[in-house]
């Protein structure tokens, strides 16, 4: 096949007009009448004109592209924070480069190295498992905004967005509590990580507040996958005295945790409390539905998406730390109140 | 914060060599020795010089960008699809614009306008539902390669990677009729889809070739999700005469309809068999493990990303319609044989 491209030049032919005339309408000049705009859009998009935003980009020294790295897009979460990103990009006449870490450092930094090549305005990541503040340190420098995302980076001179993992995790704890059990676990989640330090230190403030003593056992790491939910139960089964409800890493865990139990013969939400961290879409309809710690991923990628926009549009970079707020969605998934060994005699 | 770019002209001032050397160095080419090269790259590394990938683009008129659309990312199938095309693309050198139309027409035409103007070098569109071969015929024609994948636009004269519904359907039937279920209903799916339509298609001579007639209240459609999989056993739940198993339009309904099943005190793999469609990660260790389809999305996605690089690297379109083979995984969600009213008297 051919490649012959509209250019300018026919426009203008065709509409009787001057190339720079075709030229102000292109770039919404008020310079040019009424009539004359119409003539020549109905012939732009007759002739199938693409404006070559490439080159405007360059003349302008100014990129209508923003970059997205995620860590992981198979989970949920991940998923919804960039359909959530990709809202207010595209709705801002942005476009963005949209790539996925699969948690290597290394892919991460290849990746946002061929990002800048390819001249995005603005960066934002939610960086892979191991990242440290040096390995964006480069682009910072360079003056593009970056916004970091879900997971801190202590040290990173850019903007954070994050979730209160911390009061996430002693709501959830309270909640259990407050059900009557005692024997609480921490199930799941990558142990080296800033968002798994905070949400363990919300679980341990939570026991210590109502006079549980932690029990470090208790708290069971894995990855933090529905796979990784499963390996946690199975862990957990071989305990002499079983913890009788859990806080999850994440949703993903959560499901992985009931189905494990529903593998030991247990019902989750019967014979196990069960509270994941995140509301995915699909903790609603899961059944049991599951009581979760609600971050809201889309929305936490408006956010982030919003906070980027500004800084490009501002040209200058503020660093702003955003912690947002979130909240217990209390469902099915922790059942009854649990009777306590002494209630029961 | 000061944007300073590091220029050309800046490495050959501190490498004490010509402008035009340092270029030959950034293009590869052989004409400089291997000292040169050495000291030039290095005070790149050092200095921090970008190279401007979108110059070179527009000087080379050949971009190294390639364009992914998917319908919807927050179904675990699309995301993996994404992740597959992602790893071919960027090993090669490529980067991509990847967006998410939620389902819409309108935001689709808008984000294909948005990354052609942005110039890339080819397409890979999983199209959203209701897309007319129409909608892509203007970017076929201007000779950008476009790789159609998953839902077919009959009439569109590009390369399309579909994977077998009709036997995948027609297999996984079989299956559950070797299991002696003779009441199989097929649920979830929106009706308007070349996949549902190929998939009921399979469903329907896997039955008649049994010597079942297909029974048209037996097909429930709903949104192809996993709320849609719940709503459908609500409807199931009213017959009179229920069905004992289901094919599932995707895994996504699956799983709402064990989540369904679950709701109405029928366990399943025990009380009701249930066949998915896709073998996305969790299949495999949701609980019942599921029975499902092979579709394998994060190989498809890497072959459709191979086409489409292949026909950029060709320089020419090449029309392609490849089906992908499937293969039924049995795992344990149609539970054992069930006996038949004859067989129990």
């Amino acid at each position: 096949m051919n490649r012959t491209r509209t250019s300018i030049v026919d426009i203008a032919r065709a509409a009787g007009v001057s190339k720079s005339t075709v030229s102000l309408v292109l770039q919404g000049s008020p310079l040019v009448n009424e009539k004359t705009r119409e003539k020549v859009n109905a012939l732009i998009s007759d002739l199938g004109y693409v404006y070559n935003r490439g080159a405007a980009n360059l003349r302008q020294a100014k990129s209508k592209i923003v970059g997205i790295v995620v860590n992981d897009l198979t989970n949920s979460f991940f998923a919804e924070l960039a359909v959530g990103m990709d809202m207010v990009v595209q709705s801002a006449g942005y476009v963005q480069f949209l790539a996925h870490s699969g948690e290597s450092v290394d892919r991460q930094r290849e990746v946002i190295a061929s990002m800048r090549e390819n001249g995005i305005a603005g960066l934002i990541l939610s960086p892979a498992r191991g990242t440290q503040a040096n390995d964006i340190k480069p682009l910072a420098d360079s003056g593009i905004p970056v916004v970091v995302v879900v997971r801190n980076l202590p040290g990173a001179k850019v903007s954070t967005l994050l979730s209160d993992n911390y009061a996430g995790a002693k709501a959830a704890v309270r909640h259990l509590i407050g059900l009557g059990h005692r024997r609480i676990a921490f199930m799941g989640g990558f142990l080296d990580t800033a968002v798994f330090a905070d949400r363990v230190r919300g679980y341990r403030d939570a026991l210590t507040e109502a006079g549980i003593p932690p029990n470090g056992d208790f708290i069971i790491h894995s990855a933090p996958s529905r796979a990784g939910g499963v390996a946690v139960v199975e862990r957990m089964m071989v305990f002499a005295e079983r913890p009788t409800a859990g806080l999850c890493f994440n949703d993903a865990v959560a499901f992985g945790v009931c189905d494990g139990l529903r593998a030991n013969n247990i019902e989750p939400g019967k014979g196990f409390g069960v509270i994941g961290f995140d509301d995915v879409i699909e903790a609603k309809t899961a059944v049991p539905a599951l009581t979760t710690v609600s971050v809201d991923p889309q929305g936490m990628g408006q956010r982030a998406a919003q906070l980027l926009l500004k800084q490009i549009n501002a040209g200058q970079i503020d660093q702003e730390s955003i912690v947002t707020s979130v909240r217990l969605v209390v469902r099915q998934s922790c059942g009854t109140p649990v009777k306590q060994p002494e209630e029961m005699a």
